[in-house]
């Protein structure tokens, strides 16, 4: 088999055989297949796309081109919630200790934050002795003891996704929905859970900045995980405005904690008990309506504001900041942003958000920059929300004094304002099962 | 400027600006840019093509890349003529004196033959003597003094082709209409002379195997040149059947001599006779008819066959050799290839015929292979003859007798015989001007 024949075939749109993606993921990862070859494979699927079946093959031989998780031990009742990246978005951190609590279980390596998202591992680390480094057998132990257990990616998990991921971000081959999708896929495959629910961000905030195409990306992964025999459903949900109203990792945990406490903004309530719903729903086999009231239980009854108590202990945070979030430190400066005139908020926009949060010290830049964990902005009015001169919009917090002009400049840009009351965006567009 | 946004725009079927495509060339020349990023940019070509102002701009950057041969000090005397490589096509050896003889200046740096199609500095080189590798100065005073010279490729010729081509050749991407028209005629510019007419061949024995391919071909070529300020036309050709009755270096060079000799077959007479007339014309600025009456008149009188000789001469080869064609040496074995039935011959793959005609000696399958000048073949019958058993189809020649057998097993696949007599192939599909 010639690695110029598969690039042949993709190209002339025949459909790629088991066999010619599988030499082609083992070579490219072995290095016996170059990178000029493969981006000149990835652009022919940039334009011809893949096949379902194509996809699936090609997710699956990454996914087991490195570790993979081995989940067996937990039978059916594995589950895993995956979010394409959003700008506040805590929701795991909401919908694992719900789901958890409801004998879900929760085995789950996460990422850490990159540009203006950010990323669970540093969220979960912003609550004192939190340990997110568990050694493999500290892992599962806790995972059979509370049903529920996160920490940062270990081990040599997809490296074929790992090489070709960074060969497209610098050939131009990044937007192509079957690429994309079987890149998230393969990390899910790999990492062993039955039921995999995805939340596909859509709008300005988002790599998908339309329904269309959220949708697009979201009936491929389903499928993907179809036909590799998992439970699978993804929730179309917006990202033009921010999710919830705390931006930055101690500030997410706080609102995450009052949404528990039956508190919390309705945007991120709604979105975060769609998920677990559908979650609990996949994993027991049971209607929607079941499930959905098996959630609003959990939260009511307190069972899983102490299942995320529980899992905060089990893995070495203090207890006392998740019953009390006044323990929380917080950050040495502050500045409140007031509103100059009477008028709408018609849009936020996301992305720029996101990225003044990251100037406070809330993300990172490159891969090697440090977190201020108290950094952030608290949004006190939102995309449709009507504003007096004088209102305080949102405040920005940081422990770096010289960062507030900017990311000031950077936020009031994300604002589009306007007399008349915008239209209002769903929050769910669509769930794909 | 970055390559990822040049290939992003290609990608998205934008127009590239002349400094993306220089960015490109000096770049991917000097090596800045990687072979991952060219090959995405190709691939995204293939689907996305060239305007004719990129592919204009393209070529130029490709034969301003290295050295440039400078002619400017013949005004705009100089022609040549490229084909795009057939089997038997000996033209440039008939139709370089012709129009010598008519005050064309021919300077030329020629191929030599690779894989079925042979080369013409490797038929000059049968004749006793030739010197293919003429200093610049003796170069350059030989074509002052009699008009024409014709030497091997010398210099840095288009390094930014020979690197993209290379690189094309393992990805899959060379089948693309503007790669091919700006690859060749990279070498064309570079080469310097005013008046350009392409042989664009179509058929099994070459690149292009229909008229429509081939056309397309011409005309991008074409356009190319004119951009650049050429004199240009291309004539598209029949090489479903080998050109002429002699195949091999010194029996091509043979049956050159007899048409200038005013013998020889009629398609080759008629196909380089077409070839010199568009020359003449172009060059003269004159009509086809009267071109096409110069060109008969340099046949008949001998001043052609004289300039041939002249040629030769100044060169180092052996005018007795032209004069008398008796002086070539003759291959060691050969073997009459015979008809085993009555029937009409109703095809012959040309390419097939190229092959067995290099298992004899005649070419090389890789570069660096010795060629044995006398080897080759003679075809006494031709595609829609009519052959009665017994008769000779055709001689191989060699002096390696072991190479019969197989050269003779190939001939005869290429080989369609039937009893009807087949349709006419016209030998001049169009002239693109």
């Amino acid at each position: 088999m010639r690695m110029y024949d598969i690039i042949k075939n993709k190209r002339d749109n025949k459909e790629l055989t088991k066999d010619e993606i599988e030499f082609f993921v083992k070579g490219y990862t072995d290095g016996t297949i170059p990178d000029y070859q493969a981006s000149a494979l990835t652009m022919a699927i940039f334009f011809n796309g893949m096949t379902e079946k194509e996809t699936a093959i090609l997710t699956l031989a990454m996914a087991n081109s490195g570790d993979t998780v081995d989940l067996s031990q937990f039978e059916n009742k594995t589950v895993d919630k995956h979010s394409t990246g959003g700008v506040g978005d805590k929701t795991t951190l909401i919908v694992a200790p719900i789901v958890a609590s409801l004998g879900c279980i929760i085995a789950k390596m996460s990422g850490r934050g990159l540009g203006h998202t950010g990323g669970t591992v540093d969220k979960l680390e912003s609550i004192d002795g939190f340990n997110t480094s568990l050694t493999n057998e500290d892992f599962f132990e806790q995972v059979k003891n509370i049903g529920i257990a996160v920490i940062g990616q270990t081990g040599n998990l997809t490296p074929a996704d790992k090489k070709l991921y960074a060969l497209r971000d610098v050939t131009a081959t990044v937007d192509s929905i079957p690429l994309i999708a079987s890149s998230i896929m393969s990390k899910k495959l790999a990492a062993g859970s039955h039921t995999i629910v995805l939340d596909v961000k859509c709008g300005s905030g988002a790599f998908m900045k339309t329904p269309e195409d959220a949708k697009s990306l979201a009936e491929e992964m389903v499928k993907i995980g179809k036909n590799n025999g998992r439970n699978m459903a993804a929730i179309i949900t917006d990202m033009n405005t921010p999710l919830g109203k705390n931006i930055g990792n101690s500030l997410e945990v706080i609102e995450a904690i009052a949404v528990l406490s039956g508190n919390g903004p309705d945007d991120l309530k709604f979105v975060a008990k769609a998920l677990a719903t559908e979650i609990v729903a996949l994993s027991k086999n049971i209607n929607t309506k079941e499930a959905s009231e098996l959630v609003e239980n959990a939260i009511s009854d307190g069972s899983a504001f102490n299942k995320l108590k529980e899992w905060v202990v089990a893995q070495g945070g203090n207890g006392e900041w998740i019953k009390n979030p006044d323990n929380f430190p917080k950050a040495k400066f502050c500045e409140d942003i007031f509103a100059e005139n009477d008028c709408y908020i018609s849009s936020m926009n996301a992305e720029e958000i996101g990225i003044s949060s990251v100037i406070l010290g809330a993300g990172r830049e490159k891969k090697d920059d440090t977190i201020d964990m108290t950094a952030g902005i608290i949004l006190n009015k939102k995309t449709g929300d009507k504003i007096k001169k004088g209102d305080i919009i949102a405040t920005l917090y940081t422990n770096n004094e010289s960062s507030l002009k900017s990311a000031k400049e950077k936020f009031l840009k994300s604002l589009e304002l306007s007399d008349i009351k915008p239209q209002e965006i769903p929050l769910i567009y669509e769930i794909v099962r």
